[in-house]
């Protein structure tokens, strides 16, 4: 009997490709169906498509861009104020998380962190006074990705704000991030009341002194090092920092316990601030992150994804091979879990330059490394491994010191490729906080969300727009 | 066309049940074959487990015994020395790992562990000294299980060493171990040196006193709550407790940082010391073990292990139903990965306490909640997630507390039946390090071992007898 006579002699199975709706009406009909994900290329992307894959130029750059990025050693060498390290903040300028933004389009949550800030700096006596300066354009606006740095969130940064200093001794490069303030009512979750403020101003008093003070004292903590270390004890990098922040204040704790600079009471109440909060660690990866595609940008037709940034209006992304330019889509809705009374109605849309951690191998395409995330993004440990699986599709690269152990030991999918983006249509995954979105009132969730496509198929066909003029 | 008929037209898939030389002469033939994991009744064993099998007392009683082992909140409360709470180490006494043992029968690392304890107690003034006076009795030996305590490898515990002390709030039960002294030439593993002693007199002298005054100026610290996170951050809880250890000194650092009992310089080694060996926690996980496990001993007729313990020369259980009495086979080698230029031929027989581990749902029965602990006991990622779901055919119950998260946060395997090892012939997997052989050596590899059969086998025939006797 042949393969063929055998399978009119049996039941049918149905194996369908990407489109549900057909997938559904065989079900009804109580055919077998077995789903493959598959999505068709974004439309109108073919032409640029084509060009693309049969470049040489394409592929040489994306050799160079890739290596760049996996080459850079970030060091965590020292706490500063913000305005000594980034020049933009010598003037009246508050840096912000994602693309450009303007007041008038500002969400609920960037209003809010702005707002604090203004309050923090000294610059306004009231929320009120705050919006009214802000409206009329009293302060500049400009994005972290613009000063080498990144912000979590809203990614507020201001001039007396401390912030964290990544280095790599090879080349010299620097990055700068905020530290990270706790969960809750917080800045970069657009909370702006008195409490918050006391706490920025505390830190800028004890916490950046002190923490400055004990690195020059131990010397540089290689970053890349306590990643690694930290996705083999289920850290994702992104959402899920615990055994992150536990490596770093290992490392740094003895030199706590020396360090003069500070009263006992002090540096005992940085060593429990540090302790209190899982997402210390966050901020020191987003600075690394920012050092590793700062790395990897300007070369020519590279296709290599070296931003990814939401700042709660716009998500936006740049590649490697087209300068500064920024592509942009609405910011999507988060899919999430939602902490206490609050529901996906109070949510902001996404936002936080935080998608620098998907950008370099972390996140969501390390969530395979990280099965206890779902407990904060929501989901099952089964469906994180998948997501990490997924990004195999869209990346150049294996990480080769940020490995899986489950996965056994295979690095993270890392160096996002635009153009296999829009030739699968696979969309990189990203793990992310909620802001609530009235300013003021913090953080309301946390869960999983895509990025837009659309910010593909534009960067692909103004890559190719390049590459035809060859 | 029938099942029956669709069977003849294909080729036939032969599923194997146990017997390997069955599955291996098939596929010499080029039979696909599907091997199950079975293996027969323990030989000997029907009658005895027919009869427990019928007896509603056994079931009742392991009912009770589990409870009781799953209800225990261990807490670290102190450190002080081993001669104010254990009171057999007043008189000449050292307790040890494992089943009782005398000196004639003891293996190289014991005895180099035994006879650096009496140079660091100062009763011998030369290894051939101690020699001697061990040889000629002048010092009790006694197991730690005898006396509330547990100690890892040689498990030696001398009057002057401070010890871990562990504490139920509910009951007030307590149990002690030793500080870990981390890796390489160290007590544990049978070295003696000069440097080793050398050690053992600084954590007397700086280590223990600092860390009860950090524990009794802040209070004690949940062990169960610690072990819960830890295999959420990739611990098995024996042989990789990097978290664990991260954790605990997150929990002491601040009060580290404030104690006044000692220099700063004496603070920040102890912090150092700590932060240099990721096995610290091994200790604690212990002695918490040993609370847990007396608390369930002692109920009539259940089958459940309370110990399983190894000198180096024998491997010994306990059950909770038959009392005190030891059931002991030869200690196996271990199937290991070794340091440096040691091979298999240097490696000691399976020694140590620490499969007390196991006992409480850890250590092997946790390794699923552990891929990264294979670059310590080698084995793939996919085969340690194996391991521990074999465990479950064993295990009495899924601990609530102890979660692992890629099988989608599944409680741990906990509890062993021994009258399940017997029937199934599944025994009890233990990840543990490996001591060289020849006293004075130290650690020479770590690896995996299963317990004996024959002392489940013997365990099950005598509490079968007690049965018979109701």
């Amino acid at each position: 009997m042949s393969g063929l006579e055998r399978l009119l002699e049996t039941e049918p199975v149905v194996v369908t490709a990407g489109v549900e709706v057909l997938a559904g009406a065989l079900e009804a009909q109580s055919v077998e169906v077995r789903r493959t994900e598959w999505s068709p290329p974004a439309a109108g992307t073919e032409a640029a498509l084509a060009l693309l894959a049969a470049s040489p130029e394409v592929a040489e750059a994306n050799e160079v861009a890739i290596a760049r990025l996996l080459e850079v050693r970030p060091h965590l060498v020292d706490v500063v104020p913000a305005a000594r390290v980034i020049p933009a903040l010598t003037e009246r300028t508050f840096l912000h998380a994602g693309p450009p933004l303007a007041w008038a389009d500002a969400s609920g949550p960037m209003r809010g962190a702005l707002m604090g800030a203004m309050l923090y700096e000294g610059w306004a006596d009231s929320p009120e006074d705050a919006v009214s300066k802000l409206e009329a354009g009293e302060v500049e606006l400009a994005p972290c990705h613009h000063h080498q740095s990144a912000g979590p969130m809203a990614g507020v940064i201001s001039p007396s704000m401390p912030v964290l200093v990544v280095q790599d001794p090879d080349t010299g490069g620097v990055a700068y991030s905020t530290l990270n303030e706790g969960l809750g009512k917080v800045l970069r979750y657009g909370a702006y009341a008195p409490e918050v403020i006391e706490r920025l101003r505390w830190m800028e008093r004890v916490l950046g002194p002190i923490v400055g003070d004990v690195l020059r004292r131990r010397g540089p903590v290689d970053v890349r090092s306590l990643i690694a270390q930290a996705l083999q004890m289920g850290d994702d990098g992104h959402n899920r920092n615990r055994a992150g922040t536990s490596l770093l204040l290992r490392t740094i704790g003895a030199a706590l316990v020396e360090s003069d600079i500070a009263p006992v009471a002090d540096r005992s109440v940085v060593y429990s601030f540090i302790d209190s909060n899982d997402h210390f660690m966050l901020n020191l990866v987003m600075a690394a992150g920012k050092l590793i595609v700062d790395a990897a940008s300007g070369v020519e037709h590279s296709s290599l994804v070296t931003t990814m940034a939401r700042n709660g209006t716009e998500f936006g992304i740049r590649l490697s091979g087209t300068g500064d330019r920024w592509f942009t889509a609405p910011a999507p809705l988060v899919d999430g879990l939602f902490l206490g009374s609050f529901t996906a109605a109070d949510a902001n849309p996404d936002i936080g330059d935080s998608a620098i951690t998907e950008t370099i191998g972390l996140g969501g395409f390390a969530m395979a490394a990280s099965p206890a995330i779902v407990g904060f993004v929501g989901g099952t440990a089964s469906a994180a491994v998948q997501r990490t699986l997924a990004m195999y599709e869209i990346t150049m690269a294996e990480h080769p010191s940020y490995q899986i152990p489950i996965l056994e030991f295979r690095g993270t999918p890392t160096g996002i490729d635009a153009i296999l983006v829009a030739r699968t249509g696979v969309r990189p995954q990203i793990n992310t906080g909620v802001a609530g979105k009235v300013a003021g009132v913090g953080m309301v969730g946390a869960g999983l969300v895509e990025a837009p496509m659309r910010c593909f198929v534009d960067a692909v066909n103004a890559l190719a727009g390049g590459v035809a003029g060859i």
